[in-house]
C-alpha cells in the first residue's frame, strides 16, 4: 500500500539520491534517461553531452526528475519534480554549476574539466531544472 | 563516453531486470514511476492499483519503459522499450498474466491473490506495453 510522503521526506530523497530518471517529451512520446544530478535549493543542477534528451527539452521544457530509494520489490520511496528545463549559457555560471557537479561527481572527462578550467569548452550542456512542484510516495 | 547497445543487449537488460521506469504523459507533462514488471515475448506485462499513472496512460496511451544496469556513476546500461498501453480486461487474460507476475514476483497482495482466484476481484489494473520500439545505451 502507498502512502503519500511528506515534503521534506521528499526533498531528503532526492538530496540524497545520485541517479535520478529525467523525463521528458520527445515528438509527443516520453522519453525517460537516468542522469546524475545534484539538487541545489529550488534547482535541479546537471549537465549533458547534445542528444536526444537535450534536443527534447529544448523543444519542449516541461520536464521532471524521479528519483527512489529502493530497499526491495515491497518496500520503496520514490519521488518526483516536475520542473522546466532551462539551459545554462552563461560562461561564468557553467563553470560554477560543473564545479559543483564535480565537487559531488568527482571523476573528471575532459569535457567537464575544459568547461572549469575554459569556459569556451562548447560541448557540454549545462542546465538545471527550475523545481515547481514535488510528489512522492512510499511503500512499506 | 556512451556507445549504442545491441538488440541482444537491450533485450538482455530488460529481461534480467524486476524495476523499471514507466514513462508516460499526464496532462502534457512527463510523469515517470517505479514499476514492477516482466518482459514476455513483445510484450511487457504489470499491474497497478488504479491511480495517477493508470488514468494517464488511458489517455495518452504512448508509454516507455526505462531499465537500467548501474554498476555505478560512470558504467551503466540503459535500455528503453517504446509502446503502447493497453489494459487487459478479459478475466482468463489477467489471471494468466497476474500468474506469470506472480511466479516472478512472489509476495502475493491479497488484490493480487483475489485475481488469480477469483476473476470478479475488480481494483488491480492489469495491463501490458505492446513493444514498438527498442533503444539502448552504455557508457563504460
Amino acid at each position: 500500500m502507498t502512502i503519500p510522503l511528506s515534503e521534506l521526506d521528499i526533498i531528503n530523497v532526492i538530496l540524497k539520491g545520485k541517479i535520478g530518471r529525467l523525463g521528458c517529451i520527445d515528438n509527443d512520446e516520453p522519453y525517460v534517461v537516468p542522469i546524475n544530478y545534484l539538487l541545489d535549493g529550488r534547482s535541479i543542477l546537471s549537465h549533458s553531452l547534445p542528444g536526444k534528451k537535450i534536443y527534447a527539452m529544448r523543444a519542449n521544457p516541461r520536464v521532471c526528475l524521479q528519483v527512489d530509494q529502493i530497499h526491495d520489490n515491497y518496500r520503496w520511496r520514490s519521488a518526483i519534480a516536475f520542473g522546466r528545463f532551462v539551459e545554462i549559457e552563461r560562461p561564468a555560471e557553467r563553470r560554477a554549476v560543473i564545479a559543483k557537479l564535480l565537487s559531488r561527481f568527482p571523476q573528471l572527462t575532459p569535457v567537464e574539466s575544459a568547461i572549469v578550467h575554459d569556459a569556451a569548452a562548447p560541448d557540454s550542456v549545462v542546465f538545471r531544472i527550475e523545481v515547481e512542484r514535488l510528489t512522492g510516495v512510499e511503500e512499506e
